[in-house]
């Protein structure tokens, strides 16, 4: 079977040493706030990024070994398949996390809303550009580039 | 630099077959449907997925060479960092969509809101569980949990 191999763009600096410490489960709140270190060699790649409000951020469960099909997840007693869930221990332990970005500085994103443990892989950063409320949502450049283009297409 | 490695648990099933075919850039609608196949093998990990409306879909830009750390998305004059956009040129070539399920039958499941090429590997698939305005939103068995919960909290 065809694999395929990636890397960290960087790493999570966290309050979190130890899983424990996460909150998690039903009703569990994040917001606290962590820093997404970016290798020096990608920082051109956060042009701009401040424009944007939140973040997707796809990160390694690199503290994770192996994975299980179904399991009951600490917020039920019942048994789910793992695509249901956001275990960690998944096929490919790949985890995905909202943010919300404070301040941009270099190869630095300030965040708020971390659950990653303290020097977490990381694999990759989106902007998040729909489905927050719109009255919280900035759309960054795309907003700036729409409002170029209605303004271009009025000429 | 550590590395970490990666494998399909699937396929996308896609009206697309050439990425010209896909609509992007500002105002894209992506309303196709398509279907997910789970390997058999993977497939025990669907049980419940049915009772989420939405998806967050994980797979891999297994058609694009390298990575280019700014450049120009379609639907802008200006360059941005490939982290401020969904380029498929990232250092980690990892897609993410949101997409709607519309139903489950066995390894196999019936989405609308493809944006992926037919045979895209598919790497993880995980519950959305919010941010989808209310109305639309249905959280599956984490509501029923929920429910069970504060049923049993006011014994």
């Amino acid at each position: 079977m065809q694999t395929w191999t990636v890397r960290p763009i960087g790493f999570v600096r966290s309050p979190f040493t130890e899983t424990h410490q996460v909150p998690r489960g039903l009703g569990a709140k994040h917001d606290e706030e962590g820093v997404l270190e970016i290798l020096p060699e990608f920082e051109p790649g956060l042009r701009d990024i401040e424009s944007f409000s939140h973040l997707f951020v796809l990160w390694l469960f690199d503290r994770s070994e192996g994975f299980s099909l179904e399991g009951t997840p600490p917020c039920d007693t019942k048994s789910h398949g793992v695509f249901a869930t956001r275990s960690p221990r998944r096929p490919n332990p790949i985890a995905l996390t909202v943010v919300r970005l404070l301040r941009h500085e270099n190869n630095r994103l300030h965040v708020r809303g971390v659950d990653m443990l303290d020097g977490t892989p990381i694999l990759d950063i989106k902007p998040y550009l729909s489905s927050i409320p719109e009255s919280e949502l900035k759309r960054g450049w795309l907003a700036q580039a729409e409002a170029r283009r209605a303004k271009e297409n009025t000429k």
